[in-house]
Order: structure tokens, then sequence, then C-alpha cells
């Protein structure tokens, strides 16, 4: 051995310092004990896991939100890490919703001290909205989250991803096992960029679990919990399916709009946003397409049992889900080959090698408010507080060939179509029609567009009509008052400042 | 716009410089432009893909050897390179192959100084083991290979990978189109790290051609040419099926030890490795698992017919595929959902956080020499020259619970068991049973198995007779003559320097 080392030492060219071998396992020395080598990964507890994850004040700790409402797993880290005395941590949770009140807590005591997240609702987003934190929220869209962490701007610690069962190297499935959300599209991202990465599962599945969605080689710790979510709880709130009339009738103009649109063609692809109406326009479009013999290509992003429906007819070639938006979706990537779970960075991430999104002809999105120069809204309310979330929202707006905002043109007496949006998520340049009750109005930089779908005799109007409407029938509404502290800042998908949320007064 | 840079100077707490929004498409240009939207990776010559790669002396290319002896990449790729004028190239390709022998022009001419490689076979080979080049090749395992990767020794600044077919953005497949090579586990590795990824591909498939090998947030360009390789000289050389007698003996024997090693019971996992013996005992285990009832929960690592055969029977549950081995693996890979690609990280590195080899119980791989201290040659031959590949040799070896070696005593009148191996590639540590056509033997510090085979009645020796025997057939072999000078230094699947390979003299 010694001889070796020496005449390692006489190489020519040699540039680096040569190791010399020293036993097949003094690398990987776990490979000597059966436990070690089998189970070194698993953990009974939470606290065991977190005692290795080397998490210290200050760090960022990050969550994905498949589950929705329906989510168990971001709560309850965050109040173990609290109990563990960890102060000024950054929260990056891909979104967060109405079930994660209990953070108010752990920001009043210092624990959470930056948060990253697509959008928040409830009480958490009210709180915070009238001053709950120091720091501004920062609000990213789906792609822009990628874009961030990989700019380093989020720099994730420690990645808690809840799943349904992983093996025991973590292997892990979103749609095996019992309490399922389907994709795993958030969670692949930081799986694969978060410096320790642990699994939260409801069950150990026997090695090999594959083909997973996250992979062995990603995953250091894994505890089994008794429930990671329930998936139940996933298609309310923003992603519901609707019966009401009035959003019934705002999708079946959508899908109007979409057949006379130019881009509804034989292979033509499409999105749904979350949002009632948009999701419900699916369900117009199978007579639309059966009609004109057009199949089309794909379906991407928020995947919904109304599109996996158009795909098991054979209407939608693949579905490239990032996120399953209600069970049947779920079950659906677990059965159909064609249904492919991808992340998202491959769904939107504007600084990707690609993204899919950058090849949808058309997508349906929805707004809170849309100014008369397309500007939409899709995070604060009327009453200026944040209620909504960025999404893939300005993402596939920017991308898509045709983007069509669907709205009820008054909700619950508030205007939708306002002179100017409270908070601007995506600019009007992306946003090529508005469809409301009241009428379809065409943004002028796509005449052509206009000219056929009023040709085809839809209800074409411009969109100071649609706000003089509104104003006619809700009056104008009274300013918000706003202090001037600022509660949140809106990153746009390429990670500069579309806007500001401020503090609304009492 | 002015005013929100204002704003956003004063937002308390800010750490970094924000950026103020200018645009939808200030960061996306190319989606304003049909042509860059959908093809912007798509080029019509290697050359043009070649002059955006920034592509100058002394970088390092990468390549995968999937196609094995059929490859017809890495001579086109290293010839144009070559034209274009670089020179001090490292040459990164996951192996190398008889076909490779225009790479010593290549040499010669100083366009590649510097070779990282599993192994060598034919003239190419031969050149380099008598001096060919000044700095001696690097010889690593699949699972080492990643390592150096991830260490930043394997610097890959583009990776050039053969794929039978891809979409416009890149989602790429071995096991579609009209060449396959099956699974890309090879590739899967430089497309995660390289620099820039170029894919060469035969065909150009409607997006989205998902699920996918290599995904399009990897891929950089893409060139469509005539011909990636030939599959059918996937099986020629180190993957041929043998129906030689004495090989076919060797196999059955080791099936017999795998049946009494008390590693055969229901759920157990194995690999065949390389060489004709070893492939062929997986024909020997039917007949074995159906008497015992026995089922294998996978089989990892190189993947031919007669395994697929076994998968399709239902006697082995999953099929980890690293490297398709022949025409039924590919097929089976397209086909079988249980059929799994994955990368060679997850197959063997083992700085992953966890490769699937730690799982193996029983491997079976060859020897060209093994010694009295079970120490196993894989890279040279009797005459010091280097005609053999490192491949998961060491890498499943430190791993599995069981593994055995298959040769035959002699080979065209030159022993196989040696008082001590030309080259150490494997540690005698690894090695558990050696299965000759003269005997079997245990290593002593499996004490446990010995006595299993032995109860069962199977021609158990020592190792020490099996070399004695062949002294007595085939007498003394003639100590080869070396220079001092190394021409090949081996590395262990840690990086650490196993041995070296030093200029034979004419």
């Amino acid at each position: 051995m010694n001889q070796l080392t020496e005449v390692l030492h006489n190489i020519s060219g040699a540039q680096h310092q040569y190791e010399v071998f020293s036993g097949a396992n003094t690398h990987t020395p776990y490979l000597a004990d059966t436990r070690q080598k089998y189970q070194r990964k698993l953990f009974d507890t939470l606290d065991e896991v977190l005692s290795r994850c080397d998490l210290r004040d200050g760090m960022t700790v990050s969550f994905h939100h498949a589950f929705r409402e329906g989510d168990k797993v971001i709560n309850y880290v965050m109040t173990r890490l609290a109990e563990k005395g960890l102060r000024g941590l950054t929260l990056a949770s891909s979104s967060l919703m109405t079930c994660n009140t209990p953070l108010i807590e752990h920001i009043k005591q210092g624990v959470i001290s930056k948060i990253y997240t697509s959008g928040m609702r409830g009480e958490l987003a009210d709180a915070i909205s009238h001053g709950l934190m120091e720091e501004p929220v920062q609000i990213h869209s789906h792609g822009g989250r990628v874009n961030l962490i990989e700019k380093g701007e989020i720099n994730i610690d420690v990645a808690f991803l809840a799943v349904s069962c992983c093996d025991e190297y973590g292997n892990a499935s979103g749609s095996g096992g019992k309490s399922r959300c389907g994709s795993l599209g958030y969670a692949m991202v930081d799986a694969k960029y978060a410096r320790k990465v642990v699994l939260l599962t409801e069950s150990i599945e026997p090695f090999p679990y594959m083909p997973a969605s996250i992979i062995q080689d990603q995953v250091d710790y894994i505890v089994k919990i008794d429930s990671v979510g329930d998936p139940a709880k996933i298609s309310v709130g923003a992603a519901r399916v609707t019966s009401n009339p009035r959003e019934l009738m705002i999708a079946r103009s959508a899908a109007d709009v979409i057949e006379h649109s130019g881009y509804f063609r034989d292979g033509f692809s499409l999105q749904t946003g979350s949002g009632a109406a948009s999701t419900a326009c699916t369900r117009f479009l199978e007579s639309r397409m059966r009609k004109h013999n057009i199949v089309a290509s794909f379906a991407l992003g928020g995947i919904t049992g109304s599109i996996v429906d158009l795909h098991e007819k054979g209407l939608i070639t693949k579905l490239l889900d990032t996120q399953s938006f209600d069970g049947a979706a779920g079950e659906s990537l677990a059965k159909n080959p064609h249904h492919v779970e991808i992340s998202t960075s491959v769904y939107a991430n504007p600084a990707a090698k690609a993204a899919c999104c950058d090849r949808v002809d058309i997508v349906i999105l929805s707004a809170l408010e849309i100014d008369t120069d397309f500007n939409v809204n899709v995070l604060t309310g009327s009453d200026g507080v944040m209620r909504g979330a960025s999404g893939g929202h300005c993402d596939v707006a920017a991308a898509a060939n045709l983007t069509i905002v669907v709205a009820p043109l008054i909700r619950s007496r508030i205007p939708t179509v306002v002179r100017h949006v409270t908070t601007r998520v995506t600019p009007g340049e992306s946003i090529d029609v508005l469809v409301t009750d009241h009428g379809i109005a065409v943004n002028p930089a796509r005449p052509e567009v206009k000219e056929r779908l009023t040709a085809a005799g839809l209800p074409v109007v411009d969109i100071e009509a649609l706000y003089q409407t509104s104003l006619v029938i809700s009056g104008e509404p009274k300013p918000i008052e706003f202090t001037s502290r600022i509660v949140g800042v809106v990153r746009y998908r390429d990670g500069s400042v579309i806007d500001v949320v401020r503090q609304v007064k009492e």
C-alpha cells in the first residue's frame, strides 16, 4: 500500500491529490451494519429527525401545499420547531391556506420571521394584511418560486415533504397509499434543491417502490406519522367544483371563445387554472371537440376530474400534472400511463431550459379584479386583505398563445372590472380575453382575436363598457384605506417586483 | 414604476436588491417569437450546436456507452471537435469499446489528452497500454463515476448524449424511436450535471414526449442525425449470449450456489453482471425459483432478455435497469410498467443518499483474473494489456450480501486463478464465492456460506487448490514485463486509488 502511495506521487500530470484505497467500506461504513444498511433513513419520531437536521435559528424550511386545505404537515412540523425553541425561521411553503391559521402564533412568538409563498387565505392572511409581520411576505408564482430557489434567494435548509407512501430508501409517491394528494410537482423541486430532505409518510412500502416521484438519492430522513393530509379537502376553496349557474354560464361562454378563437384546432393544448368557472369550462369543451373532430395534445397544470374525463375519452392525449386538484386526478395519475407528473420547474420555471407552459395554446384563468388595462389581481380582496394566490397565473398568462380570464362582473356587490387593480399580479399585456357574465372584452393588442369572436356572433364589448356597467350596477367602490407600511411584495415570475401590498387600516 | 422603485428602497428588512418589473417577457424574450418559442433548441447540424457550446481547449466532454459496440456518436462528435481545432480535451465517456479505435488518431493529434472511462477494449486499449497517452487513463466504476462528477473531479462542460428520440424541448428516451439502446441510466447523470447538454437524436417526436428519461429542463441543444447507434451490436462482446458448454456449466453451478447459499428466499434480489456465464446463470434460476416457490423482489443493473423473461413470468417483481444489455431488455423497458429505468447514481453511487446496489442480496460477477486472496481483475489481460472494464463490479460486490464470481479456471491456456492479480479492481474482501469449472471456493471470511454449500454436496474446494490445479494444467505463467510508466489509474468506487496499470514492454 505504501508502495502505491509512492507510485501515485510520481504520476505525470497528476493535478490532484490521490487518496489511496483503504478498505471496501471506508466511505460506506453503513454497508457493514444490517440495520444501517437498510433502515438508516427511518426514524420513529420527528424529533429524532430534527436533531439530525442541524437546524438553527434563521434557517429556511420548506413545504408543499398539494393537500391544500387538507394539509396536516405544515402546522405539525412548525409546532415541533417552535417547541424546539427555534426562532427567526424563513417559511418557504409553495403556498399557504386557510388551514394554516395556527402559524399566526408562531409568527407572534418569533418562530417564523419571513415567509415565501404563492398566496394565503383566511385568518393568517388577514392577520398579515393587518401588519402581523415585520418583514413583508414575498408572494411568488409557481414557476417564479423555482427561479428564486435556483437563484439562491430561497435557500432551503430542510424540506419537510408530505407523501402518502415511500419505501425505506425514500422512493416516494403521492398517488399510492391511503391519503393521496396525487402529483408531487411542488415537492419534486424541494427534493432536488434542499440541503436536507425529510419525508413525512403514512406508509412504508416494500423496496423498490419505483417508479417514484421523489427518488431515494434525494432523501435524507423518513418519519412515519398517522396522517399527512386529508385528500377530501383538496377540492374545497379555490379548487372546488361549481354548480353555480352564473359560473357555469361564464364557463360556457369561455368555451365559445375557445371554439372561435382561432386556436381551437386538432392538437391544441390547454390549461385551466384554479377557480370554479375556469375548471368548469372543461365540461363545455367535449361537445365542441367532438363537433370539430379535435383532439388536444395535452392539458397542463392543475389537473381536475373533468380533464381526466376528457383524457379517458381520448379527447386529450396527455395530462401533464403539477398539482392534482381532486381525487379523480390523483387516481388517474396512479393508473393512466399518459397522465404524467411534472415538477413546477418543468411546468413553468421561466429560467428552466424549457417550461411546458411555453407550449400552451389556450389557458383559462380567474381573477379577483381585472382593470381596464387588463392587469389582473388574484391576491387581494376588495378590502385590500390578502385572500388568494399568485399560483401559475402570470407564468402561463405570459407564455400561452391565448390567455382568457373568466370572472363575474360583480361578486357580492363588488365589481371585478375596475379602473386600477388593488394589486397587480399579472400584467395586462399577458391577458388576451376577458369573459364575464355581461360580455366578452378583448385586449386591443389582439385585434385578430376580437375580429374572430365578433364574426362568430359572440357578445364582444369594450372593457371600458364592462367597467361602466359595473359602475351602474354597484356604484363607484370606496377607495381602500391603506397605511404606508408594506406587508407583501409581489414578485413576477422572473423575480422582479411587480407590485407591493400595503397594510390595511383597521 | 419609479414610484415602485422608491417604495422598494424603503422596505424594512430588505436584504437584497429588488429588480423592478419591466415587462412580461424581459427575461423570456423567446416567448415573443414563434420559432424561438418552439424550436429554439433545434439545430440542423452539429457544427451549429458546437458554436453555441462555448467549447474551448482543455474542456471536458462526456458521452454514454449504452449502445456499447454499436455506438455511432462518440467517434462522430470527437471527429467534429478535432476538425474544429480543439485540443487538450478530457474525454469522459461512461465507457469505451472496440468501436472506438478512431479515437487513437485524436489522441495522437492532441485533441484528447485525458480520459475517464469505466474501461476500454480493442486497438484503443492496446495503444494506450503501450504508452499512447502522456497522462494515465482514469478507470472508474459506474457508481464511482457519479461520485467523481459530484466531487467535481470530472467537471463536464458539454455532454453529447445519443438518444433514439426526443421532442423539440428535449424530453428524450432510449426506448422509443428506431435505434433503441433501452435505459439511459448513464446519460441521466450527465444530463443532470453537465454545464451544457446536447442531444443527438434520430427522431423528433411530437411534444410532450413524456414520461421521458431525460427531461426538457436539462437539455440545451438538439441535433437530428441519421443514426445514433446500432442496437444489434449492444449484445456483442462482453454482453453476448453464450452457448459455450463450459460457460453454461459454470452458470448452472452458480445457480446451485445461489440455491443453497442461504440467501435464496422469497423476496430476494439479484444482479447478474456482464459476461456470458454471469448472464447465463439467470436461465438456470427459473426451475429453482419454481421448486422453492420463490419470487424475487427485484433484479438490478444490466438487464438481459433472460431477466425480462423471468419478470414476465412473474418470478421477478421489478426490474431496475441502468443499462439494457439486449434488444429484449429495451423492448421490455418500453412496455412493462414495473421495468424501471434508473440512473447510475440511484444504481450504485456510493456517495448518493441511497444506492440500489446496497439492497442486492446476490450478485453474479465475472473476472479476467482472481487471486488466492479473492482480489479480482476485470481490466487487464494476461499480457497486461487493458481489455475490460470496471463497470459496476466493485460497486455491487461491496454492497451485496453474497457476491459470486464466475469464471473458467483456464481460458485459452491462461489461468484465471492466480497468486496475485495483474490489476486489482475489486478487493478480495468484497468477494464471497468463486465458481469455476473445477470447483467452488468460498472466501474464508464467510465460513457459514462454505458450510451451507458443503452441506448441499456442492464441490467446495480451497482457492489454493484451484490455483494449484491451474498450475498443473497450464503451468506457471510467465511474468508480464512492464515498464515503470503508469498508463492507467484504477479508482475504487469511493474515488481512492486501488491499483495502477503500467505500460507493457513491446
